[in-house]
């Protein structure tokens, strides 16, 4: 009997009428045959609204006490999760991350799962109940209550998809949010985007960290180690979504499987700073103490002087500049230069491995369009253009049509076995 | 260095003003050289916000659930508890019913508590930190969530205060509350009703069952059981509050500590009765199953018939007549009485044991003010009068005089270390 672990998030709990929808969904992936597993959020505002208590009694709350204080939100949801479960007839059995037996280590509000005991899981399972388990917690070593930071939920629903082993008998991961699946690009700038049938871990990942908010990448990573069958679908529809599945999976005959774009962008670049050991990590330990992500890091040599620019999201810029006033000023070598106005496209895909041409492919869509490129930076499966701001759009639309991703949704059907009664 | 046990109510944590507040009052008993443990109930209204949840999810919520569920509103408080202590530079660690090693039996809902595992308790203690845990809640030998009803939170106080043996090095369990302490009768009704220094547990638990609501049965049994004084104490006012101790160390000079009113009763007679085995067992499991509380018993056989008479809450007669009305057609035989427009008088004082007259004084006083007793009933410790529900006030005036209690407020200084300072 195949095993689903479905993961409702905030949204789609925020109120009892939408639990109570949720509890449907369960029950008709039991109809169908399947053993459930669910895994909850803190309903809607709640995290907020406990920030917000929080912050009335301390300046800086421990992050111990936040997390017992913040666990309380999906405890609240997995109890009347069960309850909305036994209304329809079903056994159900709520469960903290701890008595789940997700163990974590003691890095309170962003622990790391260190292992997972799932016989309580079973022993619920084998009795053919529903266990509904705390998303975002777990337990230390020390007995403590912890939480496991952004993207928690969805990196438990995955982790115990992994521990009961849920690809082995053709079950998956279900993670149903407030979108339909994962798109060729977002529908919002680029009307005939498709929702994608399946994508591989690794093209998620380069999606997720190009800002397509579906999933969170931890849990991707996690779903990628373990080789769990991920199914992103909408909490309120019955559609199929979208399958994260391992590459050899994926559709690979197709090179692209997303555009991306990131609209607002500065670049900074550092010119003729000495060429000393460690200067990198001086300049971007500098930076990430700011809390500052950067984006794409080029350098080059010229004889004893070396220029690394990056490019940051466009709000960032002033605290950059100033970070490296003072750095240039404490090596006192170099100058500053910025560049503000810009946006970088992106295209995403494992074909691109195996298939050549792709760079020039998506430099010819851009340049046809007239835009021209500032800056490129590839991976193995990603290749990046930067352009100016108001190319940014077009460029995204002109991509996407030269990689012909507007007929990518009528693709094969979904593969795995949690979604093949609804496909 | 003696130990506390603060507990703090729903009432006196409502909001994050009032849990800095409760942090002052820990600090405050630090100062004075105490080790101090808290024990927290939920905040304000939460318990009914949850409920009400429930019951939108549920008709019938499984008490397994609703323990999960209702547990998170002590669970937020504890931790709001530690940051407000925290922000006050006091080290403290909130611990859930579980983590403070508090054991259950399997009864969601109105679980006992069978063990405590107090190590966790002294280490917290030891490290010079304040543990603060959760009222109200356990955890059963299947490792599941517990609450203990009705008194839960001041069971939870007296019985780690048991644990931590406050009693051998002088300290007390202290239960701030939202009244002053424990008065020789209601100061509403008695205008010079005095405030008690001290009430033997036996008193405590005569008053409490005839509606003074300071402390609930449970939690003075508890404490009596292990010898815990406790000190009742408002929270929002510095003063001594009323001593709750054995007999030995209660005022045994004084013959009654307080009297008490219940306003409005009836009386429900069944005449004429067969003499069958088990009749009584029939009656008041019916009435019980109705969730109807009884007050005094009474019962009297002439030759083969017997006549059982009891007194109930006038809002409960209808159901209870209409219950003896099913009994009497079922037996074949007897008739119902019914009196309503009732009052009970009741005076209380471990004293009567060795003091004669007490029962005479008392009928004299309400002789005197012209009220016509159509009841007496009498323990140990307490004589019971019921008159007309007209003659109740009156009667618990005239009866308070009688007993000089208007001038125990001037008695000995309370006796625990806990209150010392503050006397």
């Amino acid at each position: 009997m195949p095993t689903i672990v479905q993961k409702f998030g905030g949204t789609s709990v925020a109120d009892p009428a939408r639990i109570m929808r949720c509890a449907q969904r369960v029950m008709d992936a039991r109809r169908q045959g399947h053993r459930v597993a669910v895994v909850v959020s803190a309903m809607g505002h709640t995290t907020d609204e406990l920030i917000d208590l929080a912050s009335k009694v301390s300046a800086s709350p421990s992050p111990r006490e936040m997390d017992m204080l913040m666990a309380t939100g999906e405890q609240v949801s997995v109890a009347l999760m069960a309850m909305a479960l036994h209304s329809l007839g079903c056994d159900a059995v709520s469960l903290t991350g701890g008595q789940a037996g997700i163990d974590t280590d003691s890095a309170h509000r962003k622990a790391r799962i260190t292992a997972i005991d799932h016989a309580r899981l079973e022993r619920v399972l084998g009795a053919g109940a529903v266990p509904v388990v705390c998303g975002f917690q777990g337990v230390s070593p020390a007995g403590d209550v912890t939480t496991l930071g952004r993207g928690g939920s969805d990196t438990t629903a995955v982790a115990l998809a992994a521990a009961l082993d849920v690809g082995a008998d053709g079950g998956a991961c279900e993670i149903f949010t407030d979108v339909d699946g994962v798109y060729t690009a977002d529908p919002r700038l680029v009307p005939n985007a498709a929702k994608l049938r399946s994508i591989s871990y690794e093209e998620m990942l380069e999606l997720a960290s190009m800002g397509a908010a579906v999933m969170h990448p931890r849990a991707v990573l996690f779903g990628e180690k373990f080789g769990v069958p991920i199914h992103v679908r909408h909490s309120q529809k019955p559609d199929a979504g979208t399958l994260i599945v391992p590459e050899e999976h994926a559709m690979e005959d197709i090179v692209v499987v997303g555009c991306a774009l990131k609209p607002d962008l500065g670049r900074v670049s550092l010119k003729g700073l000495p060429r000393a050991d460690g200067i990198e990590a001086q300049i971007f330990e500098a930076i990430a103490a700011a809390n500052v992500s950067v984006d794409d890091i080029v350098q080059t040599e010229f004889g004893d002087a070396a220029t690394i620019a990056f490019t940051v999201e466009h709000g960032d810029i002033a605290e950059v500049k100033s970070i490296c006033q003072d750095l240039v000023g404490r090596l006192g070598r170099g100058e500053i230069d910025l560049e503000v106005g810009l946006a970088k496209v992106s295209a995403v895909g494992t074909g691109m491995k195996s298939h050549s041409g792709v760079a020039s492919r998506m430099f010819r869509a851009l340049a046809d369009a007239g835009i021209r490129i500032h800056n490129i930076t590839t991976s193995e499966i990603k290749i990046s253009c930067i352009v100016d701001r108001q190319h940014g759009e077009p460029g995204l639309q002109a991509v996407h049509a030269a990689f012909g991703l507007g007929d990518l949704g009528a693709g094969a059907p979904p593969r795995a076995a949690g979604t093949k009664a609804r496909g």
